[in-house]
């Protein structure tokens, strides 16, 4: 057991919930249904199998990690209280989650089809084959995951919230389909629905450097050590199946996951700064010294790369103040205005998630006498990006991790068969 | 040996210079000598004892890691061949510095100092207790830790470039004196010169979580595993030296170190969002979810937290361009006065090393219905965090890294005899 104090057992707060999603989505400030489009059914979608792929609750994590550090359960909500937690409140998420599972399960089952409930530890690409149509039953950060593996684009994944009040749930049905999940499977079956379909990220890795088994970031909680420690280990147990070895140069293979949000490349260690080269479209090679790079899709551009790029108030205002003093024209300054401008710069982050187009964000450049930037950010069909980092990390959705060192090639793309099928229902 | 093709083992292209300032400083954009407050010296400075503070070079860092892999000359020169890199390169970087340091210590010599060659890693408090003066031979990182442990504002600090055509060098001397030396101590010794007093930050630590055993990031060229690894394994050898058990609430104690460029608050891995709580000047509590956050001093504002904060041309352009869509005013939209805008704002990040005021930015911060951010930088006196992370670290000027975990709490503040003296010579 890791040397930590008993306190440290204790922590994320409400994390877990949140940690799936680290940066999460954009409150609605665009009504996304009317704005996008979508395509309506040409029948109704009664699908034979269903997976119901769940969340793990903070309640089972604390659970299993007491279990491994051989504590009771009364130690566990004594650490608990020690932490501001409570192992009540705990519990009471917990059984809301699977209250609501239970709801969507007995749905399910009323109407025949035929249900598997997956934790989200073992769902897999089986789970993926056997099923007709997937349910994340979660929040944002399993709805991620769920989709990850799904590559096809036949395949819908409906994300419902099974915890309306702790979850934002940008990713999943209207809240109020979580108790009335009927409701939900009649519409489906009647065709009162339309299709969205979520342009994707797909991934090719190659050269010296990579490791192509990735790391579930979530599942495993990890501190930074157990990060590459897990890497290392999944790589020594999967390297023959695999079939790439680390020191030899291989060719560029196809990574099995698609990214829905964005990917997220950078030294692991927040405090280092990444080296890296960056090709965009095909054009040249540019050296890069920065804290990073995002390149996200359209539904990604709500979450992290809309957090990198966003500008508070404060900022426009300071802008506009300058703007004015250069130029003597009588800018406005007053709140509501700088609002303004800001909501509508902020807003322009926002693309739509069935855009092919990449956007890539180079998050705080570093400028000196030997690397410069042309471009901070832009759209793109295509990114290459050659690791000169000493321990980085290739993030999908911030829940998959792969190791991208000193050598790596990463080429980051869309195809039309990439992409996400989800169902669109009124609210 | 951590299991990592012998391809990962060279690595980092010029990181190693870099990487002791990961965030580096600006180029010189404003004359500082001339425009921030200084002072003339009472009379010529001639320190009996001098400690020359040296860097470890690529080439050193190589040959350590090589005997540590048990590899051969021949192979180091091979992978580096392989990683793009070059023997010989590294070899002649490694040589121009220690010709340089040589050089300053004959100077010092030739004037009768009593000179002490310190290598950055045996560098300590007993090193800083000898000295009447330190000169830091590297570049910035070296000198940012060679300044870090000196707590008296009376003991001055040097940094010569040891490195120039490599190195950035903003907090050393002008690089004329690198190579002519004795001219520089002639200055010192006649009283041509003028002090300079950088304000620094001091740390106190308490609470659950801390550790207050440091750990030298560059030194050791940490993996994330092995960071968490070291963090742990100080702590079991130091504990009953500094008194302070982990799972038990302890006072809140003054950390040996204090902070030239700024502190780093944030969980260790860099794709995993921050959560803590932050109190501005005795201010009210309020939760923080973010991708860290950092505070700096007027040294520092040219540092990380101005890549932090600083704007890309194409962000101004854009909020000019709503802006002038949204008044109809004929607001200039040409290269030209975008980039004065964009310069005059990143400019006004920049404050005197001398003030006594720290400056906090948060970074990326998440808004959501849970957490919300008032002011998402500013000046301050005094700033209290406390950490509810999974695996988070402090780090001081991107070198030294303290854990900080859910239930430690800092307060970071500024002292008057906090100032490091360091020496202003003319170009």
């Amino acid at each position: 057991m890791p040397r930590r104090s008993m306190a440290h057992l204790m922590s994320l707060g409400s994390q877990v919930a949140g940690l799936t999603s680290p940066h999460g989505s954009l409150p609605r400030l665009i009504p996304t249904s009317s704005r996008y489009s979508s395509s309506k059914p040409k029948h109704g979608f009664k699908p034979g199998k269903i997976a119901v792929v769940t969340k793990t609750t903070r309640y089972e994590f604390e659970q299993q990690r007491y279990r491994y550090a051989g504590l009771s359960e009364e130690d566990l909500k004594h650490l608990l209280a020690m932490k501001g937690s409570s192992y009540n409140g705990l519990l009471e998420r917990h059984n809301i989650h699977t209250n609501n599972v239970d709801h969507i399960v007995k749905s399910l089952h009323k109407e025949g089809i035929d249900v598997q409930v997956v934790k989200r530890g073992e769902y897999d690409s089986d789970v993926v084959q056997w099923a007709d149509a997937i349910i994340s039953a979660g929040g944002d950060g399993t709805m991620l995951l769920v989709a990850s593996k799904v590559l096809s684009k036949d395949k819908p994944v409906v994300g419902v919230n099974t915890d309306p009040e702790r979850s934002e749930g940008h990713l999943c049905l209207p809240v109020k389909y979580t108790r009335k999940f009927p409701e939900a499977l009649g519409k489906l079956c009647r065709g009162e629905f339309r299709w969205q379909w979520r342009q994707r990220i797909r991934l090719h890795l190659e050269g010296t450097g990579i490791n192509p088994t990735s790391l579930d970031l979530h599942e495993q909680q990890l501190s930074l050590e157990q990060h590459s420690q897990a890497h290392r280990i999944t790589t020594m147990d999967n390297q023959q199946k695999m079939g790439i070895l680390n020191d030899s140069v291989s060719k560029p293979s196809l990574l099995p996951i698609r990214s829905l949000n964005e990917i997220f490349i950078g030294e692991s260690l927040s405090s280092r700064a990444s080296y890296y080269e960056i090709s965009v479209d095909d054009g040249p090679w540019e050296k890069q010294k920065s804290s990073g790079l995002s390149i996200c899709t359209g539904t990604g551009s709500k979450a992290w790369s809309y957090n990198i790029n966003k500008l508070a108030e404060q900022a426009v205002n300071e802008i506009l103040k300058i703007g004015k003093y250069q130029t003597g024209l009588d800018i406005p300054l007053n709140r509501q205005f700088i609002e303004k401008v800001t909501d509508e710069y902020n807003e322009s982050l926002v693309f739509s998630p069935e855009d092919r187009r990449l956007f890539f964000s180079i998050r705080e450049p570093i400028v000196n006498r030997v690397f410069s930037s042309s471009r901070q950010r832009g759209f793109a069909s295509k990114v290459c990006v050659r690791s000169r980092c000493w321990d980085a990390c290739m993030v999908v959705d911030g829940g998959t991790s792969f190791e991208f060192n000193d050598g790596a090639i990463a080429t980051i793309s869309m195809s039309e068969e990439d992409q996400l099928r989800t169902v669109l229902l009124d609210n």
